[in-house]
């Protein structure tokens, strides 16, 4: 193996009460919890963009960060030696599964042929790491936001030779997939929205988005890929608003084409807020309306209006995130993605490692929690004592469609209904949650 | 007729130049503008509660505003001096709709009886009334939000006798809408969405709400009422999260109950804004997926995150959804209601006039821009130009489902294909806008 | 005493494993704390208005919360068996401290004089019961907001007998705090902002609020008053725009007005997240500049755009606030105001118990883990490492002033000067907080 | 003259009429509005680093504009030949100022000397450009965000030598806008803030940013430098948060530091409304406080959480901001700067063209519609009124210190006042506002 991290052995769980700085004290992948090992539950993928290909720079200024795999005569022979070293740095942080856009892992070339070629190269020698290492790819997707050829949208833009040049992109990136055995494919559309409404044919950009979409569900049923799609909604950034706004646009634009059974949502954190939601309406709206398919475990920073795209940190937030994933039954294809990168002033390699280390706690130690509220029933008990009243006759007619406008309103009239309604107990529940938070043993 | 604004005349247009604070500058209701009246295109309503019910009290503060017809010796008594007054301001406005909740025409009795027998009470004066002087009703509603039997929602309660209770009183609201020969019923929501994610049995209440909408619908066809159903957004507030989020929540919410023939979107400025949206991206994205319905006109604060529903003011912002409006054959049901209240210091009741002569010459204004936006196509020249390559064989068969992502991909690679996009001209699109706004003479 | 809770018992601290939930888990008002017991540490106090004398009400709906102590013959009357509720339930609580306005302690009358005989009667049973059940006034306001007549401003009003109101109002509130104990005095200024500034003259009114905050610091000392004078910020609502907008802001404005020594800042958590900051930030720029006062712990929702005043309940967010508290040294003359109202649909007079007790003990958990903080050091150590340079002769001959831009200009160009900076560690700090969040025993 | 814009004739004023879309409809600059020439009042400046240094570039996505003057062999014939153009661009705009950076002017070199060798060089050519095209600077600046040393902010760093260097640079780049006879020099402390306060010793760096702009302040009267030195707020991107957070907090540490008469406000539109500030108020409060000083005139997206630095083109929102400007006497040394970048998917040079134009002719249109406003006084007249009781005995007394609460308790109870506000007439000055907009001949 390459030894591009010489100061970090394997990463390994050493509890709570460790003051080792490179080690896990939650996370332990082996451990039973609800019947599922910790690595089961979780699923954590480290992405390859942000851990192998950011430098750190942003819109203000330039890279703070070097990459020694990137000191390579040529770009093709750079992507080798980033191979090397994320193969490197997942083995060493002893997760399993990472996710890829086609270009983070070989470069683009001067055409479209060379570019497929590149592409082949490393799916060969990433599989080939792959099956040496144990890896597993939690999903693939293609990068069709960053070149100028997509300044105005891939499957929506104004020139359809970018919307065909797109999916021959996503075809080469979804049978890489499919090569690479990955749990699914997912679609951000992040130049899929628009700048301005005022030079916009937006009926003509969502047909054609539907069109893409449709075409991209008749692929994969065609060269037989068993992953889940997954579309990732972002209400705007980079265009001034994106049609997969949030999950409720995502669902109303497949239900419209006919493809709410062919796609999941995949959630980020940080998208989500932006969209002016919490991370857990997100979450809960998608398993509600059985779409839920994986996360996007970065946040974003409460204050700030654009994808910070930070390490998650907060236990608290993400107990209850669990709690609901674990109601819905767990991921089936999908898991916790890391699509996070170091602040730019975290100019060390190790900061990589002490970024992951302490996210991944974070989701241990929260679905510790999480399967304890679900142990312990105390949350579910306050829901199921406020709508008990559903379970009699008037609230099984009603749900069962055996009511109208009509013999409501005689029903009110002839018993002379005055209803009341309980307390909601809201700050009970808060404090329930607190208490599993910070007094059970876990 | 009552005489509650004895220093108002009825409001006359007398053009640009007039020095008088009480007369139209733009809006005349019955000059021809694209082949229609304005009073044809605008279809202008008052709104019944917030011009004739609110005192100016706030979170903050009790009234400020004292409303002469409130001096009766009962509620009902009140509510029939507040009719008066209705009647004579709309009639000296000069406008042909208004737009009401239940509560506000009648209050609320001590027993289901006793508050439909006032509504029917008042509806009937209404209906002698509107016959007199010529007035039209946009709308009706239910409150549904106000009780304290609905502090956990009406359709989505914890409480299914609260849920039999709404539906009761929204059959009689409808009734009345009927009768008085409405073009569109409205439900807001207000309540229908959750305070704490923690307490909250999402799934079920989403179930609740669509077996609520599905009576509403039937209940409509069963005694005939022609007029449009429909569903008005809004993200938050008075709830920390309402399921009507924004225009693609519902659209994503009626399509799953299979609703999205029967309901139409009532948009509004305040609530688009709060939900993160251009008031243009929701008013577009209705029209672009058909179920665009209607229009509330009152406008947010850029910088306050809360309903502060103020009169429409702004002739730049209204324009180009106008414009939209227009592209999209204009309203059939629907119209402009300006459910917007005077702000808290506006205590003299001159200042209703102010308020709604002013909203209503920048909504006439934004009309006039409009049509010579139709009419001179200049943005629409930009915007085809910018497309006009979809016209091609390639586009043409993408959009018919000629292609998939095979096909596309020998496409590329047989053709070389190495697409690069125009300038979008966003700027000079903003340039026209602004030429129309300010050079042209209407 | 009264006898408003019959079912609970005085508040106990039972510890982490308690199954009751009315009991405290980590909030014990006797244990020794890095030298000082939690008591004297937190500071908690009770506020009068949100606890007795909120009753659900909103912008869209009446009031759901029957409070008993309203049932009596007179406003006067339920303003005496509002303070034996009050009395019961601080003591049932097990606090010290509480806080008032004027109008929530004694209603408003007819005339000025009938308003302060008022208030004198009530002050007087108030002096008495904190006599009789040791408690203790944290601080006192005047309520010059929620009367008609202050719907401009009061310091500000455009009409300068408001202005004259306010300031006699003012005085009453000082001196009836100045006769309980007060450890301070609060001004918010409400209303003291503009709804428009199309209809402000902006530089007379910060004239007037500079006149007013001077008369009152001068009363202050008048009357021998040894309380500290508190501003509390709030950049909006009821107001578009409020003068106090942030901390900074404030500070501004002392500055210019010589008031700087006599004012400090009180701190809403809510009031900082409406106002762009993190909690964290205000407070550490009040500490940075010396005008730390006092804390109003109440949270707003990180979606909505108002203030929703709830309970403290994340002891994430407030741990790194207590340990910058710490290390400022604690709390002078402020402590913890729970200016925190129950949610809408928390019906039921036991919520108010289940809140406090919650926030409470978010609180004395943040005391236990930011006091394990300082005792570590850990944190610190990092932020040591990261400025030590500043330790060495350049950065100390820098900060003393012993350089200038010509200077340091030679130096950098004599010891060609190219200077890099090490990792920021951010990562590693966040894991550090978490370490001691979820790994010691406290 | 270079040709890089060979289609473009110098632009001239063609009136409202014209179709041209590279002609000036309402700037017209030797015009004479109250007294001076739109010239004079609009002082406009072209930015040397958005319109000749960038290529089109977003967080997720690389160069879609090719700048023609880039083409060189090595980075200073680049800078030589990007004078060239910015010549040629901003005499045929037919505006007299701009602004520029150092690095934009003249590339960074491999060491202190050599960049600053490389200014040199840069400056003395553009000074003799700047005399031959009668050219005039109206602020200049120092690049020190961009490089990876200033990561961690230049005056606020945690390494002294960083603080040296960005000294040793803004004294080059001061001493070059003195050369060059620049109106003004700012500071814009893009990186002057904190990622994380846990690793920040926040007391620490204000006073090193204190120290910094005092060494500034002295550096300017040591050389004879008569412009004024500006701060520019913003409050956050790229940190987390910024200590120039807006307007207010830049006052507070001015005074804190005695340098509020050293330095001046620069406002941008998209900073301000950032802050969660309107445009208007942040002017409005700069005036108030006498330390306005210039304008980056362009605006964000009322959606957007960051930076999007769009051209103006809201007669509406600039009116009123004029109209202040113009009620405090005018820029003196100000001006407004179009620090504003073409949208990324404007990779036409011509599009520089429309965005500057339209941007100055809704800057000319605003100007003309405030004169008006300052000649009928219409919105004088209401806010008049409004405060008309501050000009009898009692406001006056107040005003200048005649009163104590003591003395204003005993007026208010000796005169029995209970006073009353008149109405605020918001709605009716928005009218007058839009009567000026849209009624008005200018």
């Amino acid at each position: 193996m390459s030894n591009y991290f010489p100061s970090v052995e394997k990463i390994r769980y050493e509890g709570p009460s460790t003051e080792n700085q490179l080690a896990y004290r939650f996370y332990d992948p082996g451990k039973v919890v609800l019947g599922k090992t910790m690595a089961e539950h979780l699923r954590i993928a480290v992405c390859y963009w942000h851990t192998f290909c950011n430098h750190g720079d942003d819109a203000f200024g330039v890279a703070t960060r070097h990459l020694p795999w990137d000191d390579a005569p040529t770009p093709l022979a750079a992507a080798e030696k980033k191979l090397d070293a994320a193969v490197e740095f997942i083995s060493k942080l002893g997760v399993e599964f990472f996710t890829f856009h086609d270009r983070d892992l070989a470069p683009e070339g001067k055409t479209f042929a060379e570019s497929t070629n590149n592409l082949k190269h490393m799916v060969d020698k990433l599989a080939a790491q792959m099956a040496k290492h144990k890896l597993k790819l939690l999903w693939g997707t293609a990068n069709c936001f960053s070149h100028s050829r997509y300044m105005a949208g891939s499957a929506t833009s104004c020139n359809p030779e970018v919307f065909a040049y797109a999916a021959a992109q996503v075809k080469c990136a979804m049978e890489a997939t499919h090569q690479l055995g990955g749990s699914g494919y997912v679609l951000w559309g992040g130049r899929e929205g628009y700048d301005s409404l005022l030079n916009t044919n937006l009926s003509q950009e969502l047909d054609q988005l539907g069109r893409f979409l449709t075409m991209v569900a008749e692929h994969k049923h065609k060269i037989g890929f068993k992953g889940q799609l997954l579309i990732e909604p972002k209400p705007c950034e980079p265009t001034k608003h994106q049609y997969d706004f949030d999950t409720s646009a995502v669902f109303a634009f497949l239900q419209k084409h006919k493809l709410d059974k062919e796609y999941h949502i995949n959630i980020e954190t940080n998208h989500a807020t932006l969209a002016g939601h919490s991370f857990a309406d997100e979450v809960g709206y998608a398993c509600a309306n059985n779409i839920f398919g994986s996360i996007d475990i970065n946040r974003g920073d409460p204050q700030n209006g654009w994808d910070t795209d930070q390490f998650p940190s907060s236990v608290e937030e993400l107990t209850y995130v669990v709690y609901q994933i674990l109601q819905y039954g767990g991921f089936k294809q999908g898991g916790f993605n890391f699509d996070a990168k170091l602040r730019r002033q975290s100019n060390d390699l190790l900061d990589l490692f002490y970024a992951h280390i302490g996210g991944i706690d974070v989701l241990a130690k929260s679905l510790l929690i999480a399967a304890d509220l679900m142990t312990s029933k105390k949350l579910q008990a306050v829901v199921d004592q406020r709508y008990h009243q559903w379970q009699g006759s008037l609230g099984q007619q009603i749900l069962k469609g055996g009511h109208s406008l009509q013999s409501l309103s005689d029903y009110v009239q002839q018993n002379k209904i005055d209803p009341t309604v309980h307390s909601g107990r809201q700050e009970l529940c808060e404090n329930i949650i607190n208490q599993h938070l910070w007094c059970h043993k876990n």
